[in-house]
C-alpha cells in the first residue's frame, strides 16, 4: 500500500525541541510530564533515563530538572532553583515570548489581558510574570470583559499560543472600542492549525486516512474530525497494532497524520505496517 | 409650534472652544477658515475682528494668529514661530493627542498607520509628526494594507478622528494578523456619532424634523437622510429665512439639529421662528 504523509503533523517545533533536550540530559527528570504520550514518556525513561517528577518536593539536591514547553510559574521556578538542582529550560521559545511581554508591559503599567484557559500551565506560567497580579485577567470569552475592572486605560493583551486567532480579534475589538490604548501581541502559534489544514487537504486526495494520536486528545479527535469530513474511510489509531489489514481493501493511496503528541518513531511503524499490506 | 432639540447638535466640544478662543483674541487671525460656516467667520471678523489667513506669506511680524482645530504641520508651526508671530494654538485636544502619539511612537521605534484621509488638514499634521517620514503610511480601507511595506514588526495604528469604528477595527485586525505587535490607540471621536444618534432618536418621536447645516456639508446630509428615514417630513435648511410656514400645518412637534458647522446664534434663530408659528 502506498503512503503519504500529510505537509505537517505530529510535533511542534517546542515539543521537538523539549525532546532533543531531555534526550541530551540522560538521568534528568521533567517537571510534570514533557508530552501527553505514555509511549514517549516510557522511552525517555528506558533509554535516557529521563525521570518524571509532579511536585517541588521530588526534587533532591544537585538533581537536573527539566521545564518543558508549557513553562512554569515565576515563583515555582525561584524556588527550583532555591534547591540547589540544575535547572534546564525547556520552555517553548513562543511561550517564553508572552511570559516577557506581560512582565515588561505590567512594569510599564499596562493592565495585562490573557486570552486563554486559567487553568492551563502554559496560562498559569504567563500570568505569574505579571508585576500586580490584581491587574493580569485571563479570559475565554469576549463577554467576559463584562465582568473585568482593568486598573488601567492602557491594556496589554497575550493569548495562549494554541488558541484561535478569530476569537482573539472578537476580544481585541471589544477592549478597543472601549479603551485609549489597547497594545496587542500576536503570540498565537501556527502549529495546531498548519498541522489540520495540511490534513484537511490530504484527506481529500486519498482513499483512506489514518489518523495517529491519543484517543482522548482533543487534537487529534479534531484532526479526525477534519479527515472525516473529506475522506469517509479516516482511522483514529494510537500505534500499529490497532492497524486492520481489511481497511485498505481496494484502496490505492493512504494518507497519514498524526496529532501533536505523538512521536516520529510510532508514526514510523504505523508507516512500515501499512506499507507491508498489499 | 411647540420644538424640541436634539440631545446632542452642532458644533463639538473642539469647535466650540476654538471660536471661544477666537473671541478671546480680538484682532487676531486664524490659519485658514476656523469653521466651515461663512455666516460664522464673518461674525468673527465683524464682531472681533478675527481675520483670515490662507498662507504663511499673509503672517506678518508680531501678528496673532490662530491654528485651528485641525492642527497644522509640525513644520508649518516651525515657521510660523520663526515669523516671530504670536501663535495661539486651538487644535483640537482630541488632535493632539494623535499628534503626540505618532510623535512617541515613531521615536521608539514603531512604523505607523494612520487611518484617515490623506488629503484631510488633521491627518496632514497628524502625519507630519513621525520622525520618519517613509514609515508613516495612510490608508482608508483594509486593502490598501497590501501596497504598504512597514519597516517594523510592530505597528502603532491612529485614527482620523472622526472616521467610523468599524472599518478602523477592519484595518487593525488584517494587521494583528500579520505582526507580531500591534498598538492600537482609538483616537476616534465620537461628537459625529453622537449627533446622528440623536437625530436618529428624536425623528422617531416628532412629526417634522429642521436641520440646519449648509446643503454642501456631507455632515449634515448625513443628518437629513438619518431623519428622513423616521420623519418624512424632515427639511435641509441653511437659516431660518427658508422656514415656510405651510410646513408645519397640522404638525404638534418640531425636531431641530444642526450640522457640526452651524454656531448656536443661528440655530437659535430658527428656534424663535419655528416658534412664532400657530
Amino acid at each position: 500500500m502506498k503512503v503519504k504523509l500529510a505537509s505537517n503533523y505530529g510535533f511542534c517545533f517546542g515539543v521537538k525541541r523539549a525532546i532533543k533536550i531531555a534526550e541530551d540530559y540522560k538521568n534528568s527528570a521533567t517537571m510534570g510530564p514533557l508530552i501527553h504520550n505514555q509511549d514517549e514518556i516510557n522511552r525517555l525513561q528506558n533509554d535516557f533515563n529521563v525521570g518524571l517528577y509532579n511536585n517541588l518536593s521530588d526534587v533532591k539536591e544537585n538533581d537536573t530538572v527539566i521545564i518543558r514547553t508549557h513553562g512554569i510559574p515565576k515563583n515555582e521556578l525561584k524556588n527550583l532553583r532555591k534547591l540547589n538542582a540544575k535547572v534546564i529550560n525547556a520552555t517553548c521559545p513562543f511561550v517564553t515570548t508572552p511570559q516577557q511581554i506581560v512582565k515588561k508591559m505590567s512594569n510599564e503599567g499596562y493592565s495585562i489581558l490573557i486570552f486563554g484557559d486559567a487553568d492551563h500551565p502554559e496560562v498559569k506560567g504567563v500570568q505569574s510574570y505579571g508585576e500586580n497580579q490584581e491587574d493580569v485577567h485571563i479570559i475565554l470569552e469576549p463577554s467576559d470583559l463584562d465582568n473585568i475592572v482593568f486598573r488601567q486605560n492602557k491594556i496589554a493583551t497575550v493569548a495562549q499560543t494554541t488558541k484561535k486567532k478569530e476569537k482573539y480579534l472578537e476580544i481585541v475589538n471589544t477592549l478597543i472600542l472601549k479603551n485609549k490604548e489597547v497594545r496587542v501581541f500576536n503570540t498565537i502559534c501556527d502549529a495546531t492549525f498548519e498541522n489540520q489544514d495540511a490534513a484537511r487537504d490530504l484527506s481529500k486526495e486519498v482513499d483512506i486516512m489514518i489518523v495517529i494520536g491519543g484517543k482522548n486528545s482533543s487534537n487529534t479527535k479534531q484532526l479526525h474530525s477534519i479527515c472525516l469530513e473529506n475522506c469517509p474511510d479516516s482511522y483514529l489509531i494510537e500505534n500499529e497494532t490497532e492497524l486492520e489489514n481489511i481497511w485498505f481493501n481496494k484502496k490505492d493511496l493512504c494518507g497519514v497524520t498524526a496529532g501533536a503528541s505523538t512521536p516520529d518513531w510510532i508514526i514510523q511503524q504505523v508507516i512500515d505496517k501499512i506499507e507491508s499490506f498489499n
